[in-house]
C-alpha cells in the first residue's frame, strides 16, 4: 500500500464533470491499494472573478483581505471534490490549508510555508478517506488566512507529501508532462520519463513552465519524488527525482525556449569596482526581473554589459536606466526586443565535452546568428532573433538525437 | 462610546456597489464615535449558485462538505467588505466565524453555538479596526467548519453582541422594521417603534417573517437589545427589546397574517389515552411542521381534531396519516387548503378583557366566516378563508386603531 499525494490544477476540476473525473481518478487510485491525499485549485476562472471583485470595491485591496477572497476559491473545490467522492459512494472529507496544519509567514499574497503540522491529515486518512485538502493556502501562526502565490498548489502538494511521508506526488495537469521541447513548436519532441530536480529547474527557469522553480526547489529539498501528468488521459507522465547515474548518460535532457525576449545592452561602462552593482540596484529596486547576464572582459578600460528580460518590462527599464548609464559615465543604451532565448539542459553536460559545440553548429547550419551566450554547468543558452527561435528548436533538437527515443 | 453591532443581509451586500454602501455607514458609525462590528451574509444569489453546483456534483451532498462549501459565501462578503472599508481610509479586518470564536454543535447545515470566545473580535475592536464577521458560520470544537441554517446571520450578529456586550445590534435588512400589518396588505400599516421580544416571536411565528423565531429566542434569553431596520435609508427601525410597563397600554401591537395554509381535520376520533400522541407521533416523523392544532372537548367519546400547515406539506401529511387514521379508529380524514391564519399580538391583551370579542366583531362585520380559534397569552389567531385575508386584516387593524398613530 502506497501513500500518494495528488494534485490537480484549475482546468482539471473546471466544472462539475471535470471534479467527478477527479473524484473517479482517486477513487480509482484508492482501489488499486494505495492511501489518497487530493490537493485541488480553485476552478478556473473562479479567481479571476474574484480579484475583478474585489477591483470593484478597492482600487489597491489590502493583502490580508485578499487572502482572504481569494481562499474561498479552493475552499469551493475541496467541498465539491468531496462531495463528488462521496457521493459515488466512497468516504472523503475536506480541509482547508489551515485545518490541513499549513503553518506560514505572515507574506500576504506571497506566504512561504513555515511547517506542517499534519494530523488532521493522517488521522483522516488512517479513518479510511480521501483526504482532499485547498491548495494555494495556509494560515500563520496567529491563525490568518494566506495564500502562497503563484503555483501555490503545486507548492502544497509536495509540502504536503514531504509532511506525510508520501510514497509519490502526482501533480495532474492540462500537459503529458515534461518534454525534450514544446511539442507545438518541434513536433518530434518527445515526453521525458525521468527527469532530476535540477534538470526540472533549468528547464522550468528557460521557458518550460510545466512548475513554478520553487515548487521544484522545495521538492528537491525535502527529496519529494514527483511526477507531472495528464489528467485527461492515463499515460504516465515525467518523474521529477534526485540524479542517478544512468540520467548522466544523457547529455541533454531537452531544448527550452523562450519567446518574447528583449535585450539592454549599456556599453562602454567604465571598468569600475561597484559599476555593475549600481547598474542591477536601479534594476532590481524598480521590481524589474532580469534573465540573462553577460559581461566580456573589458578592453581599453571599458566595457560592454548586456542583459535580457520579458519584453514587457523593456520601456520600464528603459526609463530606470537612463540616468544611470550617464550616472557611471557609459556611452550609451542600446534596447532590442523580437529576441528569443534557447537553452539546452542536461546533467550530462558536466561530464561531456564538445556540447556548446555542437549546440552553435547546429544554428549555424541553419544560418541562424547568436547574439548572446550564457552558460551554466547543466545548461547553455543562446539569444537568437525570435523568427528564427522554431527552425533553431528543430535543428538543436535533432542534432541532440532527442527525438529520436524517449528518455 | 458604543459598541455595536450592525447586521447586513444578503440583499443589502448584493453587489461591490451595495458593499460600498455598507461599508460606508459602518464608517458613518464609527466616525460618530462607536467601536463596530459588522456582521455580513453572502451576496445575494451566491448561497443558491453553490447548493446548484453541489447538485451538480452529487445527488445528494453530504452535509459536512455542504457547509464547507456554503461558508465559502460569507467568507467571499467579509473580504470584499473589509478591502472597502480599507479603499474608504478606515482600518477593518475580516474574520470567518470561526477566527471570531464562535463554536457550535457538529450538527452540519443547522447547528447551534454553543459558546462563544471573542477574543481575537475584542482583540481587533481595540486596535481601532471595524472587525468584520461572516454571519451564518461557526466551527465544531475539534476544527470542522458548521453553519447555522436559515436566519443564522442573525443569530450569528446577536450572539456576538451577547459574547461582547454590545450596546446595540443593529439587523440591517431589506424591511424598515417591524409593521403593524404587512403593508402590502394594510396600506395604513405603520412601523412598530418598540416591540417586546414575546410580542415578536409572535408575530415571527405568525407570519411576519423579519427574524427567525430562533434569533429573537437567542436574545431574549441573553437580553441583547437590537433594532431592525432598513440598510438603504436613514430611517430609525423597530426596537425589539424586553417588555416595560409602558408596552402594556398598547393591546394590540399587529396583526399578522399568513397565507397559503392548509388544514386536516380527523373526525370522530376515540376519546382514548394516547391517541392524539399516535397521531402526532406520525406528523412529526414524518417531519411536517404544523401549526395550529384544536382539539374540542369529546362528545360521546369521541372527538374532532384539526390542524394547520403551510399547503405544501399537505400531500405528505394526507400520505402518512392515512393509515394512522384507521389506527386509531376514527372515521375519516378531512383536508382543505385555501385558508390563512389571522393573529393579533400584543402583551397588553394578558390584562384587557373583550379583545377576542372585538376581533370577531370585526370579522362579523365583514361578513367573514371563522373557521378555528387558537389563543395564547398574547396572541389570538383565528382561520379564515384565504380570499377574505385582505379584507380581514384591514378591518381587523382598524378596529384596533393600529392604523392612527404609530406604537
Amino acid at each position: 500500500m502506497a501513500l500518494i499525494v495528488q494534485k490537480y490544477g484549475g482546468t482539471s476540476v473546471g466544472n462539475p464533470e471535470r471534479i467527478l473525473n477527479v473524484a473517479r481518478r482517486a477513487i480509482a487510485a484508492q482501489e488499486a491499494g494505495n492511501q489518497l491525499v487530493v490537493v485541488v485549485s480553485a476552478m478556473s476562472g473562479v479567481t479571476d472573478n474574484l480579484i475583478k471583485l474585489a477591483k470593484d470595491v478597492s482600487p489597491n485591496p489590502s493583502e490580508r483581505e485578499m487572502d482572504v477572497l481569494l481562499a474561498t476559491g479552493e475552499q469551493t473545490t475541496i467541498a465539491l471534490t468531496a462531495m463528488a467522492i462521496n457521493g459515488l459512494g466512497k468516504k472523503a472529507v475536506s480541509l482547508t490549508g489551515a485545518q490541513a496544519g499549513i503553518i506560514t509567514s505572515d507574506l500576504h499574497t506571497k506566504a512561504k510555508i513555515a511547517h506542517i503540522t499534519p494530523e488532521r491529515v493522517t488521522e483522516a486518512l488512517a479513518e479510511g478517506n480521501i483526504v482532499i485538502i485547498a491548495g494555494f493556502q495556509g494560515e500563520t501562526a496567529e491563525g490568518t488566512i494566506t495564500t502562497l502565490g503563484r503555483g501555490g498548489s503545486d507548492l502544497t502538494a509536495i509540502a504536503i507529501a514531504a509532511a506525510i511521508k508520501a510514497d509519490l506526488c502526482q501533480i495532474f495537469t492540462d500537459v503529458d508532462g515534461v518534454y525534450t521541447c514544446d511539442p507545438r513548436v518541434v513536433p518530434s519532441a518527445k515526453k521525458i520519463s525521468e527527469i532530476s530536480y535540477d534538470e526540472m529547474l533549468e528547464m522550468a527557469s528557460s521557458g518550460s513552465k510545466v512548475m513554478q522553480s520553487r515548487s521544484v526547489e522545495f521538492a528537491k529539498k525535502f527529496g519529494v519524488v514527483f511526477e507531472v501528468r495528464s489528467s485527461f488521459n492515463n499515460n504516465p507522465g515525467t518523474i521529477v527525482k534526485e540524479e542517478t547515474d544512468s540520467m548522466e548518460a544523457v547529455v541533454v535532457r531537452g531544448v527550452s525556449i523562450e519567446k518574447n525576449q528583449a535585450k539592454v545592452t549599456i556599453t562602454h561602462v567604465p571598468d569600475r569596482p561597484g559599476t555593475a552593482a549600481k547598474i542591477f540596484n536601479a534594476v532590481a529596486n524598480a521590481g524589474l526581473i532580469i534573465d540573462m547576464i553577460v559581461q566580456n572582459v573589458s578592453v581599453q578600460g571599458s566595457t560592454d554589459i548586456s542583459f535580457t528580460m520579458s519584453k514587457d518590462e523593456l520601456p520600464k527599464a528603459q526609463a530606470r536606466l537612463a540616468p544611470v548609464v550617464k550616472e557611471v559615465g557609459a556611452s550609451e543604451m542600446l534596447a532590442q526586443d523580437g529576441i528569443a532565448k534557447l537553452s539546452i539542459v542536461g546533467i550530462g553536460m558536466r561530464s561531456h565535452s564538445g556540447v556548446a559545440a555542437k549546440l552553435f553548429d547546429a544554428l549555424s547550419s541553419g544560418g541562424i546568428n547568436i547574439q548572446m551566450i550564457s552558460t551554466s554547468e547543466i545548461k547553455t543558452a543562446v539569444i537568437i532573433d525570435e523568427t528564427h527561435i522554431a527552425e533553431g528548436a528543430n535543428l538543436v533538437h535533432e542534432a541532440f538525437g532527442l527525438g529520436v527515443a524517449s528518455h
